[in-house]
């Protein structure tokens, strides 16, 4: 991650495309860690991008496909030539030649797949959605039976070299590609040659199944601190591994789609890098939702609109109440989302964690109320206004506490993301009710505020 | 993760321990999975935990440490006497063990400490702090010399056997344990017995310093698919090794932060089991912050306060047009906090992500500013009401844009954190903004509102 680096082989490779020196661009490229190169040609415009490609080597090209981000990735193979395109998917590990192939017009793909040689490695791959245990798993890993001794296995191994992508561990199955156990290489290691596999293999196995959700199985290997797990389907036969870069990968694109949904943006695709018309696309119809709520509120309020003629201070101060509230309502959604992702909250409905966020609520709303309510005396010399304030503060904030914890506990008990639309609905909620209180104790004690 | 079956041990517990059953009670626990034991093991009241722990076997208690929460384990840990403790902490990896001692009394540690036998593994990690690669790395590794064979480096792993934490690579090091190469298993299988280390060692080696920054190691990590990192000093002497748990423990400690801090809320330990009075004192400085900066807004709207006389309605929409704008500018926050803690922008202080989010702005006001304006016109009839709600929606939102970019900008070009504070800043801007312009165009327009 040297920036320097990385942007000093950029100019090079761009000086050498100017003056036609393909080779030597790609040179360039190649000196740099195969992680870094999708960072330097991405910043290279299209036809440069173009020009680099096809003079590139079937196995530089497979790594840079392989690093690029999915869209960049799926824009790159389609501009390449079928027959080429089927190489480079060919020299790639199967799963991710497989999330090409499913970014890519089908048409395109079922091409490509055509000319592929290593099509079945790739097609059972294709059926799992892509945020399965299925979509996530490679086909790239290494079966032995029990029967095996400890040297066959290794012997296996030798013969396998380095080409396959998850070598730290065997699969042991049976001749129907049952699973049964797991053997790590330290404990091949260690064994005697003649020892058999079945005598030393790890047979209390943690795997998931293929159409498992892959948020479910980020927190089953972050929990049981495993670097890969195997994937069966629903008789228990052996389908494929998943490895620890794609748990990393999981658990970024988790925490990105969280953030994003508790931000109002739909896509956890979307990145500062995006096109405009896609952001554009993604975002606005969040602020579309957000605009009629906001006229919701504007309605409560119109209803209090000749308060405003009398005392033009109400006016002034409706949004301190709704605002505050807001702001406590996002702490308790943003700490109960958090918990589901980590697991924190089983997966049974339950309305457990509302007696805590509650009793945060109490003392936040009395303790904001009083302080911001005095400070408004203080401020306008009016105890009345100072005392409407406190008490819409308390009552505002309670609420927020209560809505900002039931809403995502509600969305999960309907078996929808618990962040989703949240926030929208959360402010929604705490604007309206807080308008409706402060004005409505306003209208209450008004002989005292004019 | 079987929820059921660790309800039904919870209860199995605690029938055992009501009837003076220790021993079953402690058998019961075992049957579980050491990372579910934690989650039983901290459904039980304080009672029921102090009763338990005394009467485990010292590996037991020295795994159910491992995998609860920092501060459990940390009053767990003080509840034990302290020989116990030293030989559990004996018993535990060392980089867990730093962690226990590094959160209880230091006098308790320094006790604790002199107990233990293996203190001189545990006391160099006691020196950095929690956030560092220095404070994640375990000093659990295999170092070999380059000149050993191949059969000799297995002869040293068939020793250790299963003793340490990283067993699926060596480390290469000089005399003076300076890092010059790493070996893999799958290489040492693959070679031949007499083959020397240096021959097929890996020396192109991704290595942290031990003072750097958790997040940037958890970057390096993710990036460059590494399972473990060694950790090296100024000097290049090999520290200690990071494992693929804590890369992935610091992902979500980090998501857990951004995601918190967007919330205003300023600590990541946080979460909904953690006391009420803890969740209070750090939650409440931040409602205290958002209400000085809401009676900001508030002395804002006050300029106009003769307005509302003249105009009640404009105190019914001033905060469709505020609160329309906080949403937009917390897109453009949620996207560059993510895309900084994805490492999608480069560390140097840049505007480059500020032209997209603007061009965003621009079309999002325009589209939001044309459609809310219209339907206040037809809601009230009053074209000129309309036309301000419009052009003070597409400016705010623009701004929102600009702000909602600039302030993490900002905050990561003074080098502090992208996400601190800079939701209660973006919302203070936005509403005071907001606020402003509407009120301001509708003292332009005063003659025609009336």
């Amino acid at each position: 991650m040297d920036e320097k680096k990385i942007d000093h082989i950029i100019e090079e490779i761009r000086i050498a495309l100017q003056s036609g020196n393909l080779k030597e661009a790609i040179n360039a490229l190649v000196r740099l860690h195969p992680a870094d190169r999708a960072e330097a040609f991405s910043d290279l415009d299209n036809k440069d991008q173009a020009a680099l490609l096809p003079g590139m080597d079937i196995p530089v090209a497979a790594d840079l496909l392989e690093e690029l981000e999915d869209e960049q990735a799926a824009d790159v193979a389609i501009s390449l030539p079928t027959e080429l395109l089927a190489d480079v998917l060919d020299e790639m590990e199967p799963d991710e030649a497989a999330d090409v192939l499913g970014d890519i017009p089908p048409a395109r793909a079922a091409e490509a797949l055509a000319e592929m040689e290593d099509a079945k490695e790739v097609i059972p791959l294709l059926s799992y959605p892509d945020e399965t245990a299925g979509g996530l798993m490679t086909t790239s890993y290494v079966a032995i039976q029990p029967s095996f001794s400890a040297a066959q296995a290794i012997g296996i191994l030798r013969q396998i070299g380095t080409a396959v992508e998850t070598p730290y561990y065997l699969y042991v199955v049976d001749d129907v590609n049952y699973l049964i156990g797991i053997v790590g290489m330290r404990k091949l290691i260690i064994a005697q040659p003649e020892d058999l596999v079945q005598s030393f293999m790890d047979t209390d196995v943690i795997a998931a199944n293929a159409i498992e959700d892959q948020e479910m199985v980020a927190r089953l290997m972050s929990r049981y601190d495993l670097t890969v797990m195997p994937v069966i389907d629903d008789n228990g036969y052996l389908q494929g591994v998943i490895t620890h870069d794609d748990l990393v990968d999981v658990i970024e694109e988790e925490a990105t789609e969280d953030i994003y949904r508790l931000a109002n943006i739909s896509d956890s695709d979307l990145s500062i890098h995006s096109p405009v018309g896609i952001s554009v696309r993604r975002r606005l119809p969040w602020l579309f939702l957000n605009s009629i709520t906001a006229l919701f509120a504007a309605w409560v309020i119109s209803n209090f609109e000749n308060l405003f003629q009398q005392v033009a201070l109400l006016a002034v101060f409706q949004s301190v109440v709704a605002g505050i509230g807001g702001n406590a309502a996002t702490q308790s959604l943003a700490m109960i989302v958090r918990a589901y992702a980590l697991g924190e909250i089983p997966g049974r409905v339950t309305l457990k964690p509302l007696y805590r966020q509650v009793a945060i609520g109490i003392i936040q709303g009395l303790a904001v109320g009083l302080v911001v309510g005095f400070g408004v005396y203080l401020w306008k010399g009016n105890v009345y206004l100072g005392l409407i304030i406190s008490l819409a503060l308390a009552a505002n904030i309670l609420i927020a506490a209560v809505v900002g914890t039931l809403i995502p506990l509600g969305l999960r008990a309907l078996n929808q993301d618990p962040a989703l639309a949240s926030s929208v609905l959360v402010t929604a909620i705490t604007d309206s009710v807080g308008f409706a209180i402060f004005l409505g104790l306003a209208t209450l004690f008004l002989s005292r505020l004019t």
